[in-house]
């Protein structure tokens, strides 16, 4: 179906102009004032047309642990989170809706889903997410999470030698089960691509990473990765390889302009150079590393030495929300307080471009998506400029980046296939959705964690913390 | 008007329960499973039941510059602030009415208003903001903002000699405007509150300070003021008393259990002290701080020190909403990577008791509202917890302060009056409100300082910053 948006305000060089928007077979054909009719007209009165956000890092399974966990550090959280049953299929299904459907709401128009699978049903889990994104009609990147070493190798050694029960699943299992999942799934030209994306080098031998790499080599598929997101993974991948991560990262051949690295918080200068001249993307997950105490990436020195970066909302159980505004908001301004000279300080149009053309560099599709260009898909999104949240009137994406939107979406295009109208999902029955969510769940009222307490003492030990602190009443 | 909210999940010690809560006369009168019917019944099924948060430091008249100011340090981004033209009184009557309403659909029940007033109308200023706040029915502190030292003496001079401009009101005059403000505006019984409120030390003269603290003896009134919230500020206070401001503030009598004290970014062991000792109370406006590069207020050291904490958003041309949810959530997720011992960190419990109890007692109220306790007034706040945002069901507290939670509030009551039903504002045409707001003001599309550059070269020469600074492209 065709559109033609009338008179949006969008984003010119000096100010915003108002348009009219012609789509046409999914892509945008024309961007004028008073243009032709084709197609629906769409009202773009008082209304602000800008490209479509990239959900560029996310698991969305841990929907289901959403508010459950209390703020701890990445090595525990991650034990806790271990405790909770596998789910079924359907859960993954409805979990991967609304992992759609709040992207959808906050501007996204892509979603990067590092999936956690069900063991032993990984084909089901991924299958399960699919029927989901493709229900919804969002773009989406599938990466399902592999490892092929346990837990609780994923925590320096601190010298103390530990033994560790082997993963459940073996390397060439893994390989195996991505190429299916490959030939299965993967298919870039209805919206679904598959992406070889290894948990991180905490969880993962250089053969996985490398079995990874070369199926990424054969089918060109973008590559995903967490990447130093604790400083206990830095101290890690010394006591593993005796360099950085990143470095060992670029000689297992992983890094290159179609490679995003979930995190990035523990990067030095040395670092930076190798993502720089590699010309990886920085995902920008702001939300979860406050959540979880992993630190501030520095963001301002990826953009000044020229990497590119998107921004993720990573999954709910460590960032509890898939609202892709809240993260934009957070991932910029947080960064004013690392550097007092203001030069440098990210600005709300900025914010923009790193959260659409941003997004679509690190998976390669730049030339796809990702900015109003004639001639790319139509994956855009109209915000109402009326909502109380972006009133008065001022600088339009002044008021998007740094205000607080409430429920200000009007409508989202997907390579052209109109998902939200007037506000609401047209695609799913979001009601139901609720429902279903609503009755697969209860109320925790005195959850107490079973599993911190067996890592708990090694990780304050490795990580120099006291034995005993006494906390404020 | 008498309510029995039925069936409401509240926290307690070890978890949550459900009860029915009877509001009669506009007080709690009883909380427990099963009461008889009083008054209107509330459907309180599937909703969590909170007392209201204070919004405990913010400038509704900032509501026209949301979104207009690029990210700059605040001693230049008030240079912007003052390029606006003065508004009028039923301006100031929008913005505070837009502040009250997005207060409440974030759960809060009570504004702290830091008051800017046109000059030469400064009572009809303050008349404008009590009418918008009544005709709301929030709980309002209106603190009237007044200084009489010239903006350029807040800069540091870095022993440079500078003219200065003397202010427009003489000290006398602001004395006497504020003890008119009180005898016309002060009906605490009614909800309304006026508070001495200087600007800040870096504006304020001591006789300013002295004469407001001589009021607020007089007429038992709270205290409020900005304290520390740049570096610029502690450089300031060192030039211009040879100690920190935090003493100089003590030694002026200006601290006391009934002060709050906006930002306190830059405090350093000794302040932190003095603060505990004198028990004011710290306002924390997280977004504000982080827009404006202000820094990260410890408020872990503060906790651990004992020192009471609340909330506030900030005025909307440096934190551009008053979603106060947004406020709890970043300002307790924030210090997460300002100390890496977890145990320190702030629960999800804890950041709505500081947005609750800690704003009351901030402004010497904790015995009135603050908490879901027999016989306080009832100042509370329903929430639906069937809202998407909200779902899957875990931990309703984790939900609501780790999430995202959008137009989650279903009920509001401040002093036993309901303000809000079913997630809509009662008291007050909101479609009205916003009808007014858009045709007040225009799109900006291109609008460029004329003030920052007079300040901006002697700013980063006091801040040891380097005169040509190139930003990434």
């Amino acid at each position: 179906m065709d559109f033609t948006i009338q008179s949006a305000l969008v984003p010119v060089e000096q100010g915003y102009e108002t348009v009219d928007v012609q789509l046409i077979d999914g892509r945008i054909a024309a961007i004028a004032p008073s243009l032709e009719i084709v197609g629906a007209v769409v009202d773009g009165r008082n209304k602000l047309l800008l490209p479509g956000f990239v959900n560029a890092h996310t698991h969305s399974p841990e929907l289901w642990q959403r508010g459950m966990i209390p703020p701890t550090p990445l090595e525990l959280w991650i034990a806790e989170l271990y405790e909770f049953e596998p789910l079924d299929p359907e859960q993954l299904y409805l979990s991967a809706l609304a992992t759609a459907v709040e992207t959808l709401l906050s501007g996204g128009t892509s979603v990067v889903d590092h999936l956690v699978m069900i063991p032993g049903r990984e084909v089901e889990s991924i299958a399960a997410a699919v029927r989901a994104y493709r229900e919804v009609g969002i773009r989406a990147f599938i990466a399902p999470l592999m490892q092929d070493e346990p837990l609780t190798a994923s925590i320096p050694s601190g010298g103390v030698k530990r033994e560790h029960i082997p993963y459940q699943r073996s390397t060439q299992e893994s390989i195996e089960l991505l190429h299916k999942a490959i030939q299965e799934f993967h298919r870039p030209d209805e919206g679904v691509v598959i992406l070889p994306a290894p948990t991180g080098l905490q969880l993962g031998t250089d053969a996985l990473f490398e079995g990874f790499v070369e199926l990424s080599d054969r089918y060109t598929l973008p590559l995903h990765t967490h990447l130093l997101e604790t400083k206990a993974q830095q101290m890690l991948a010394h006591e593993k390889y005796g360099c950085s991560a990143v470095k060992h990262l670029k000689e297992l051949g992983f890094l290159s302009s179609r490679t995003s690295l979930a995190h990035c918080v523990w990067l030095d200068e040395a670092d930076i150079a190798i993502l720089a001249e590699t010309q990886a993307t920085v995902v920008h997950n702001p939300l979860s590393n406050l959540r979880l105490g992993s630190g501030i990436a520095p963001i301002l020195k990826y953009l000044q030495a020229g990497i590119n970066v998107a921004f993720g909302c990573d999954g709910c159980a460590s960032s509890d929300s898939q609202d892709l505004l809240e993260a934009i908001k957070i991932g910029s301004i947080l960064h004013n307080v690392t550097d007092f000279d203001y030069r440098h300080w990210m600005t709300p149009r900025k914010a923009i471009e790193i959260a659409a053309i941003g997004g679509a560099t690190g998976l390669g599709m730049a030339d796809e998506f990702g900015s109003l260009t004639v001639g790319k898909q139509a994956d855009l999104v109209l915000y109402d400029l009326k909502n109380l949240s972006l009133l008065p009137r001022t600088d339009p994406i002044g008021l998007l980046v740094l205000g607080r939107p409430a429920q200000a979406v009007d409508s989202v295009w997907a390579k052209g296939n109109r998902l939200v109208a007037n506000g609401s999902v047209t695609t799913i029955n979001v009601d139901d959705l609720r429902q279903q969510l609503f009755d697969r769940s209860q109320w925790i009222t005195n959850r107490q964690s079973t599993k911190i307490a067996q890592v708990e003492a090694h990780y304050r030990s490795v990580m120099n913390l006291p034995e005993q602190i006494k906390g404020y009443s």
